[in-house]
């Protein structure tokens, strides 16, 4: 079973006693990923985010919705409903999709590992990724930001599972030949691109975060392939929403509009290199039918 | 079990080889549809229109997409993947929607007796629905609209769950009074409106007619309330694109942009009939916990 | 000249000091509206707001900047450049548009009377409009709502020139035969609807009262039309964003989010009661080649 | 005078009369571009693309406006109004902006030596524009690409005024240390970016051809600033669609969606390739209060 579950959680707690300020940007919308209409509304996430193979999203998020009934089962009777949070990307060149291995306990055992160490390329959903026809995955990179007096970070997570070799581009350098065998194949991958920051942002502001990621993305080579589900998603750890609405509100400050520029620059820069640690860390897989993809180091040894 | 699943066929054929040009308006985004994402961006819709409950939206999705396998198993290996597009009320007054009732044979059954002839009321999706708090489900109308020397058609069918029964508005009259016990709670339904028109019209003059849903929905009383998903998606029957790209795209000479107005009433006044049309048929149901709501004509034996 | 400016100001000092947050809701946009794409990105208003005419939209957006140039000469220097806000329905049925006769000395005399009391109907940009073959114009009304133990306000003012005769709603009840000659001639209105409220909202809040604009206007027999430029635009009174990077950002309570629906509600009546109150106080215009609109009045004397 | 004006022209004839499909997207919407509503709504354009300086933006509307009168007598009085199309960047820096120095003269002068042949550079609306903090302006290249047996072109042309220096970025690398002075200066530019092509492609399609322009955009080194207006806008010159409903609409064969990422690639690559073109051919200009802003090849000579 060459494919998986990532979870990313935004605080220990309930995700929808507390919800997360959150916004999403779709780069490219071939992508099936659910969630997104009730988080461009309200501007919340209100259960962790689930990362899957593309078939696998009906099972995690009905997992989802157990683990959210289980923790409150006033959900859907004296409360509202929850809205699952899945993206994915399309493993089948190593997975075989079209088994649905992915089960409830995948998402489960995921969430319940879930912490700040954590693995990078072949793993968790990352597992049956392809990334430029070489071994993708999980990558993750974060960067500083000063402002004013403070200090804040901006960190991404990416399941990178996009690109045909040709477009490879390392450092603003490309490593491969445009002239590739099958470069004019279409693209039939994926990436889901993951930013989390202190920062007190609204969700109009994340949104304007989120829309960044397509930087970094473009800088690595990426078209936004029309067969690419390219969507990006950002949120603030900085404060909460109550469920209730007997609760009171948090009052809080927003970060000035004319300082997002260095927020803007570490987003850029922390998706771009994600996508690199998750080909740099992604081990080759040798997958369905006798597919195989290399790992970067094996097809450049140049760059080890 | 009071709760189901409605199907509804662009085709006769695979959705996924002739795919139905489509859009979809999301007036309220609080809901838990799938299957919006890739619509709004590739302008057709490539399985059929599936409605059901919230939470049973990830078990039809899956229904969706092993049928899709089931007809062309090249999906998710030699061609892309499949979009499952499914639509959700919750029905969690009637059905104890925790229960997670719904299974894919009751997908497959309701896409199996799809026909031009079906029932309206407590049917399929709407066995659970509340409207206005009395019984609401599955409405439909349709319209005749003459353009130039044609003559096309435009037909409406609602899953209606929302509304409180203070804003009940038929023909433009309150039905009962604004002072209602419980007027202030606020409001957990929703409502989906699909649109079909034989009129050829491309994805952006479809996204414009499902706007108009909302104009026949504002007009039964609704005024979009926080937590109703209320959700308008248009297709078009007269042609259909092909799946390969290798397969001739249809030359198309779409309605003129000046002519909208007459489909854009035409789609105001199926919408309005299909929800009064939902509630005229709605026979009362008695669910979970005692729940029981009322028929229209049982709370108002005035207009029998 | 029938034709004119009317403006809005949200509060007493200058908007560019201390913008104000905001958001708008194109639900037709066949208009010629300029300042939305920035009021998008930012969900700030930086000057006053300002209708009239569709072919007097450059002048008064250019008396507009000038204001702004006066008052802050670093505008454009060492200031960002400030982005004006003006609205237009066409009033060339009473109006001859192509005189171009509005003049920026309209603008500024609008602003420097506007008041807490103001005239309705044929004033200021109202002049020249028409409404469902009538006169119609400037429209306004209000409603209180409670949330919690706080009371708040909702205000609308609307620029009403929309409608064919046979589309004319009161308290829900047509008032002409849907069979009158002309009615399926092409609509060539549009509605302007600003509202604004005391409530402590962010940007994405006030885009969803904006949307539920649709819902009063729905409510008068508007379907909106193909060439009616439908668009409405929210505001909130309650605080304001500095200008300066280095002030500090006010620390808002924002309303919960399950209170909106008495708001939602609000804007709803609000806005059917403006346009009727449009109608109600506009007063018969006779403009270039002989056009005559009917006052309400005239035309229905039962109302009287 | 170091301002100017730029028309672009998509078919010799009557804009109007033979509305353009065209699409735009907003990459950061810090600006006050007109008519992208209209635009949005109904998938085509009805005037020659004009390029200015932001105060300049009412009065260059207000010349089209004068120009589709002169041309159409009947706009605004039998027939609708047309929707002027200005983009705008801020030149403020070597253009003393607040001399609004730009004529109605400037617009029809461009307009009416628009041709084939043009120049690059510190030209038109390029005069005052900087990019990188040197002289930036107009730029443009194309690309040919083959689909099935046909070929096509796609064409950039970009009004550049963008960038710090320490984010210039070459084929790739970097041309200057990221520790320049003023670094962390806000950025107040912006970029327009026009493509035209001859494929067959609809509005929708033409949405998604306009959102690669931001991947050559971020190749150059922009992070898309909190206060640059970064738009986009694709057109086809395939076909064009009549303003008189009576006239008959064209029967069009679009381009299969599955062919579009040869079309991405070349958007892409000519955006890029414009921006360079820009900084290419741009001479140095000195401005207002003695800036001056350099040559790309005197601040690198290496480059020459």
């Amino acid at each position: 079973m060459q494919t998986g579950v990532t979870v990313i959680r935004a605080h220990a707690g309930s995700h929808f006693l507390h919800k997360v300020p959150a916004a999403a940007m779709v780069i490219n919308g071939f992508g099936k990923s659910v969630g997104l209409m009730q988080l461009d509304e309200l501007g919340v996430l209100e259960t962790p985010i689930a990362l899957t193979n593309t078939f696998s999203v009906p099972v995690v998020a009905q997992a989802q919705i157990k683990q959210a009934l289980a923790l409150h089962p006033e959900i859907g009777r004296t409360w509202p409903t929850v809205n699952p949070l899945v993206f994915e990307c399309n493993d089948g060149y190593l997975n075989d999709i079209q088994t649905l291995a992915v089960r409830a306990s995948d998402y489960t055992q995921a969430h319940d590992i879930a912490s700040e160490q954590f693995g990078q390329g072949s793993v968790g959903a990352g597992r049956g990724m392809s990334c430029f026809e070489l071994k993708g995955g999980i990558g993750s990179a974060s960067r500083r930001v000063e402002i004013g007096k403070r200090s804040f970070t901006v960190g991404a997570l990416v399941l990178a599972n996009f690109g045909k070799r040709a477009q490879l581009t390392l450092n603003g350098q490309a490593l491969a030949s445009r002239k590739q065998e099958g470069a004019d194949d279409p693209e039939k991958g994926s990436i889901i691109m993951i930013l989390a920051t202190d920062a007190p942002l609204e969700a109009r502001q994340l949104r304007r975060l989120a829309a960044r990621a397509s930087v970094g993305l473009a800088r690595t080579g990426s078209n936004f392939g029309h067969g690419s589900g390219d969507i990006a998603l950002a949120f603030s750890t900085a404060y909460t929403y109550p469920q209730a609405p007997t609760a009171e509100m948090p009052a809080i400050a927003m970060v000035h509009e004319q300082h997002l520029d260095g927020l803007f620059q570490a987003v850029a820069e922390s998706v771009e290199q994600s996508i690199v640690s998750a080909l740099w860390w992604a081990e080759s897989v040798l997958g369905r039918d006798g597919h195989r993809r290399l790992a970067l180091r094996e097809a450049y040894p140049q760059l080890g």
